[in-house]
């Protein structure tokens, strides 16, 4: 299947070289913005927040308004006439006659790339679930790239629950195809970095070490990845009690750190990052949330400037294979091609919706 | 009672010459929509949702943003302090100062002919509870006169629910005005078009047929317009899963019709076409929804630049008479001047807000 | 602590000097908007509204369009991912990498003030509470600029409730400032003005009398600002139904009333103005909306314009000491300095952030 538009569903849909481009962009819009106020003069942008998150939103508004462009949209689900019932398959046809580009956000797997298959215009995605969040990757490169001026042969810590850590995963996916870096992953045993991502980082030939403790790591690192432990995921109340400080950044933890780590945080935060850090001038997660603004402007103009066609569904639909993720976006919507990648492995295939594996 | 700002409330206050002119100009800004770029530069619309129409509000603000205005408005009534016990007037008295032209969507049959008593500017009535929707008849227009080069000499088939569509009615009073077209009303006995638009259709010389399946109908359209029967509708359930396919267009029905009917719908669908019919190059019902951007910019134009006054309540006020709608505005608003006009009945009188009759 | 930015926390901030620019600057606008459309150019204001008031940000919206500008923003605290358990200062810290101005709604005193200690960007305070709400004092100073030419020598009837009333507080401490101007204050006995508002009257030189009836003040008032009484601030029913009628403007009443008398109100009205006052010349309270859209621009162009770095806190944390009012900000958000200015009297402090007073 193809479309007539450029999409942004996957980072992995593009090469590193389109990567880099986009956050070497990003950077020549953040040190001269005046010189791009009007590269989307005329254009209008709709967000589709399916489900709210204000600031990745207001985000995207803002990054269309600074290139001269307007914007229109929803973020009340449960108000919103449009998703109430309709499919999404009919509200992006609907308003891509609207807009030439679609930002969504929506809690089920794989819907940015439904939309995708039938949208009249270009669809970036804002978040599916917790599947796939490729601009807050992007928004990482890119504060990489200004705040330590590469993106190759870096130390990065990565600390908190990176089981479930969307975030970090693709970090870990992005980073791993640039060349020396290393990982090291500071967790709870039960909360550790899943399997599959250890494995790409290994089949890319980088390295990775875990340890349990934020002190034993933090001395060597280049960048700081602070993410948060939710309560519910430690084994017992008496386990959350006596570590949870180990996965705490505060001042006396920063003294063991270099003069030249950053720290990052893709935000929101809880109690992981204490406030008297963000007056230390290594903390980099505001500043990181106004790259983000940057690369987002990068990849709106990207997007609209490449009129080539894009390739959206490769795989092949197998008879009556269905995917058996129940947050996968093609159990929900019925007319979907249920479309699958081989894996490698002739008794595996791979929802191209959501990458879940299914033994066949 | 005059206003000094020209109002769209009810396609009926307006000549068909009117209309013509707006279709035509929503004809001309279609086939060059920069032309028209800047046509509202410095000009603000302001949507007042009493109850949330996504669709239609961004149709609207599409619309604006496209002649280079500005937009305003609230969504979400439960959450405005707005919609919170403030009168439709002190609201509308308000947000007049701030935009030039004000799109009121309302629950409440007449809210819209309300508001534009009072306001200090312009007002468009998009959609008042289940009374009027004059921009999805003028979409409709538009629709016919692209796709179809006419608005005359045509065949119509309306399938669904006939008694209670908003839409089908206003289509068909809008229709009869031209020359020589034909209706043909499919549906079940139930749920068939009311008497009063027929015979408005008869005094206008227009003539209709009414048959209880689509296949026989659909052979000799030139236009068939679905719209949805809900299953609570039939009589029983046996009744609605034995008919609830004749309803239904699909693909082995889509072959009986000619190569040059098309399928048109209001939005949203739900079952009533089935998926595999978007392909067929006939369904315009997406491409519908691109019209309708296109009128509103030509109606929201010539609103704005047609500054002659326009007259507002033409009826009489009977001493304590009230209209017999709980629907209607003048029951929840008090301070409105209860006018009616003349039925040509003596013994009946019809409110002008809401159009109910009432004997007296 | 100092800002980079300038800020509209508080009147009393800046000397009257600063209101009578902002005012003057306002009146401008107001006889030549076309000259100041282009003033805020490729600037943006975030709205964010912690409490939904759809009114005072659409008047701060239009404000920023018709300067040029363009808004961003939430209004829907429940729904907002950014105001769900993230402090405010994370948020402002975020938003204000998107904005040039952020304009703060918030349920809580001296939220505005807290969210400037860490913007970086201008803060607007647009009601804090109960607490402040200075852009409706300045759109009370502009009317009365237009309207009576002067803000000296007005004699200003305030009627309704006055106790809990934070407009008329603060108008009171604003026309204080100037010189001969009088207060009637006309309530019941148990809503009148609080002791604190009259001794800020006689302390700056103004004078007031004190009534209980709307008929026997209004002969002689240049000004009637009217506000409502709530039922439930009655001692009893009883009371209520033989007193209501007294604080309600009529028509009747208006007939006693001076010629050049105004009538205010901060709007939404309940029942306080019988609707058939609207059509008196001398009813200024939709005027007022309009005037509060010119001084908001004025505003605007001012705060966004002087890059003067500005004081935030100016006051002493004494230990351990917590304000006592339990709607301060200051107890809801744990990293705030909790800043006290001595009152003049030894024994109290005062609560730089909600003005609680505080023995010590």
């Amino acid at each position: 299947m193809f479309s007539e538009y450029q999409h942004l569903i996957d980072l992995n849909d593009y090469p590193v070289s389109w990567w880099k481009k986009v956050v070497e962009l990003g950077e020549e819009i953040y040190s001269d913005p005046a010189a791009f106020a009007h590269e989307c003069d005329g254009k209008i942008m709709a967000t589709l927040f399916y489900e709210p998150s204000t600031r990745t939103q207001m985000s995207f508004q803002t990054a269309m308004i600074r290139l001269g462009g307007q914007i229109i949209g929803f973020d009340n689900p449960a108000n919103s006439s449009v998703a109430k019932g309709e499919t999404i398959k009919d509200t992006t046809k609907i308003v891509s006659n609207y807009a030439d580009v679609l930002v969504i956000r929506h809690p089920i797997a794989g819907a940015a790339k439904a939309a995708s298959l039938t949208a009249d215009c270009s669809v970036i995605n804002a978040g599916d679930g917790g599947h796939l969040h490729p601009t807050q990757t992007l928004t990482d490169l890119l504060t990489l790239k200004i705040e330590k001026k590469t993106l190759s042969g870096l130390t990065i810590g990565m600390c908190g629950d990176l089981l479930n850590g969307r975030t970090v995963h693709s970090l870990c996916k992005a980073l791993s195809m640039f060349e020396n870096n290393k990982f090291v992953f500071i967790s709870t045993s039960e909360l550790g970095m899943p399997a599959y991502i250890k494995d790409i980082i290994k089949a890319n030939g980088s390295s990775y070490t875990e340890v349990n403790t934020l002190e034993e790591a933090i001395v060597d690192l280049d960048v700081l990845y602070m993410t948060r432990i939710q309560q519910e995921r430690f084994a017992s109340e008496e386990e959350y009690l006596a570590q949870k400080n180990t996965y705490v950044l505060d001042r006396k933890k920063m003294l063991l750190a270099r003069k030249d780590m950053i720290v990052m945080h893709p935000l929101p935060r809880v109690d992981e990052i204490t406030v008297d850090v963000d007056d230390d001038e290594r903390a980099m997660y505001f500043k990181q949330a106004k790259y983000g603004m940057y690369v987002r402007m990068a990849l709106i103009m990207t997007i609209l400037k490449e009129k080539k066609q894009s390739e959206t569904l490769k795989g092949k639909v197998f008879g009556g294979v269905k995917c058996s993720n129940p947050k996968c976006i093609t159990n929900h919507e019925e007319y979907l091609p249920k479309s699958f990648r081989s894996s490698g492995d002739e008794t595996l295939l791979e929802c191209e919706y959501c990458d879940e594996r299914k033994l066949i």
